[in-house]
């Protein structure tokens, strides 16, 4: 029989789900995966070493969903010390692949320079979509968690009809709370009362929120400011990524309550939102063959 | 204008849900409501008054959905001191009705004696029907919270069909689980495939178990012993009353993962679960006028 | 190899499901299917015989879902001749079974003198679950065929909340239209909220017809009298038996708009209409022995 | 009080739906609504009048759907004489608007050096959404009638995953049948998993028909051809537009059971695809203005 040539990849920086992640594709024949960073995590991955070679080259480099905060060291909150991203890169061989979500353009060039390919995450539409169940399942959690009453028979309210809103229109459907989509393109309008919300435009938000015990919000931008959140009673679920759609001193000031919930799928489900992201390497590495 | 003749209710013991439905209560014209043993307590329903008279007597007295544990007093979690059934029915008018769950025939002896009345909320179907409901979302915040996983593509096992494994199963399908019945009548197993659920029969429960994420007990009685529970690697929601579903020791022995879940409306939506007593209340009293 | 002992069945008499339930029973190892009365249907089902011999016995006789219309012959619109009772009965073996539905007393009383068992389809509760529905499903094709609407968007009030008007209640809020619930029981009106459904006691149903394009009756007692009829703008679908729930005299003086709807599995879909009965027959066997 | 200027719109040509259209378009104040080419139509439409005056002008010219076939008359299948395009644009005043569906070159052409404006229908996304729900309920219908079998437990492939697909795929698996999605763009698949349906790459097509009792093609290029449909036992229901997804000869040949279903709005729910239309000219005139 002849030998399986074998890859490496090293799982650097990350949250619990860049654990299971790698436990994950060392499924893959073929297939060897070391992991980076993690010596705070209480889990050891199956089939998958801790690297301690310092020479070690690998074929892929795997960075987290956010690559990194501040554009100088990798996003490793599970790490003891600081991860620069330039010693990151020094792991992987010349024309190896770095993997990486939002990867930002200063980083992109010191791949580049350093002879290897990028692929961001966040460029693949499957793991968008596949992202957005955990998410929605996130914003569930918090709401069964923070409010005294059944979801069955609440009020919603979603912003946006994008990938996220849409899913999470459909979880508390599901469940039986009466939704209301307020989105600003009509054809978005249409799709939201075909799947069985009420419509609003979203022009409308300030009269919108009102008798609603749970919104949602998935536009990044401050949509909430003080005149809407004068009229919002209920819990806001902010899961849009920074700037975030909620003016914070106002909200403050006014009392409002908000969770800004951001990374859901990493908490509330890191094992499913692991495995999104090893399918979409998998899937990534199957188009590059 | 002609004086509405005045009814007044005191609500004794029980946990959070009985003062929002005192709370609730208190908006039906005609009548007024009193707490009593609620001092630990950090919530002050509005409207409802402390009972501090110790020679007031009310016309109703509505003890909790579980009255007494011990057949000796009133099941009062929030009281700082115990409260005798004796002591809580001097409080009663004669030909007053004493509400309450589950009532002991013991206690249904001495409430017949002083010449009162009583109503026992389980008689009504209504409740026990919407009470299904926090019960089901209960179960499904514990899976949320225990598991590192989404609902949606887990593999779930609902024991039994009545109110509540129907309700847990809709709930749990509802967001993609895939959902497998396994009940003892074919009936029931007839319904739940129509409800979109696989389905077992139970005698076929070790075999059923296997494979699953999550395993929901409503059945009353052992029916996860040694040979099932070492099938069983998901984790187990018991929502069945005492004795449960689950052998503890054999639970324990295997390290198998089990939650007790009892009194979920109460703890996962008090307010919801309040108004659903509420209702009964004002549904029972309006059926004796 | 020891031989398979053959039980023989001889299908008499009903629509073309008994012609399908016919081919699916003879799927059985060791049974072998005969059929009589079905000279008018286009259909010849697979693997199994035109009865021809006069002096057969079989050891099960299968009679249609509506046994007998008369009490003298069995319901059979598909044969060339009328088939008393009494000369279907002589085809069984001495200790044989007879399935039939609905079978009436005397004609009980005539199988028990030949020396016969019988056994009714009706006290099989999971066929009449099952029946419910191709019911259903007929109901929802005849108002698609009727109506110039989307069921979607469509405004549909129920009748009762049994087995049928259950399914039906389902199958049209699942397509998106808004549907009521009009019942006597509290419970079952309990049940329908839990279900999605808007709730109306019955006793207003004078009211609750208003406005819908869609009325589906279940109960069979003529609930639709002229001062509901004179309510009633809306397409009614009768599925109650006989004698249905509406005034027919009153109906046709106000001009009102009714589809009576019998034996609905049989028309929309005699396949899974036969597959069902011969599955029942098939438990009622496997239970005998 | 100041009279309302009123203006007057001519429907031209089209099947029952603009009938419905003009009457609720008429329920506009300011708009006076004439038809003309409905001669065969039995319904008479209230406070819309027949256009008898060869001289009128009016402010909007409603052409139907597909407003031409031949490129030279006005699709007219309810008139009893054609009508030849020019005669219908010589109704309109200069200046005017002419509303129309799939709109050709030649004859925008034609609109423009008559000193009139365009609208196509189809460049509103919202009446697209809006009607792939008849067009999936007329799907449904066809299904129903054609097959012997309920939906519900029947198994379904769907081709594509665009607003028809998607409407389709949703309508079936909401009556329990199990759907399958064949679509080539991998975040279709994803998305389509997420609504609960199994996927298959289009490539697959051939080994994805198999088993299926239903089959409704969206994808408007001939991929059910000689290869797939000698796999192909179920009923094929072709939505796609012409040239449609159907290989005639070769469907011809091997005896498959093909619908080919166009314009079903205005054939299963003519009411309801005319509303529609009057709902998207009325978007088209409050953006205008």
């Amino acid at each position: 029989m002849t030998k399986v040539s074998e890859y490496t990849a090293v799982f650097c920086g990350g949250d619990m789900r860049m654990l299971y992640a790698a436990e994950k594709i060392s499924e893959r024949p073929g297939l060897r995966a070391y992991y980076s960073g993690f010596e705070k995590a209480a889990f050891v991955p199956k089939n998958v070493k801790m690297l301690t070679d310092a020479d070690f080259k690998a074929d892929y480099l795997i960075l987290p969903m956010v690559c990194t905060l501040d554009g100088e060291t990798v996003s490793a909150p599970l790490s003891e010390k600081p991860i620069p991203i330039s010693e990151a890169l020094s792991l992987v061989k010349s024309g190896g692949i770095v993997f990486g979500g939002n990867i930002p353009k200063a980083v992109l060039s010191k791949i580049e320079e350093a002879g290897l390919l990028a692929a961001d995450y966040y460029k693949n539409e499957e793991l968008l979509i596949e992202n957005a169940i955990p998410t929605a399942e996130g914003a569930l959690a918090i709401a069964m968690e923070e409010l005294p009453i059944t979801i069955f028979g609440s009020k919603v309210l979603v912003t946006g009809y994008g990938r996220v809103a849409k899913t999470a229109a459909k979880t508390f459907s599901a469940l039986g709370a009466s939704v209301t989509v307020a989105a600003r393109k009509y054809s978005d309008l249409a799709w939201a009362g075909f799947d069985g919300c009420k419509t609003e435009h979203i022009s409308n938000l300030s009269s919108a929120v009102k008798g609603k015990d749970i919104i949602i919000n998935s536009v990044p931008s401050v949509i909430f400011d003080k005149s809407v959140l004068k009229n919002t009673k209920g819990l806001i679920i902010d899961l849009a990524s920074k700037p975030g759609g909620v003016d914070f001193e106002a909200a403050k000031e006014l009392g409002s309550r908000v969770v800004w919930a951001l990374s859901l799928p990493g908490k509330t489900a890191p094992v499913t939102a692991g495995y999104i992201i090893a399918r979409t390497i998998t899937n990534i590495l199957s188009e590059q063959v």
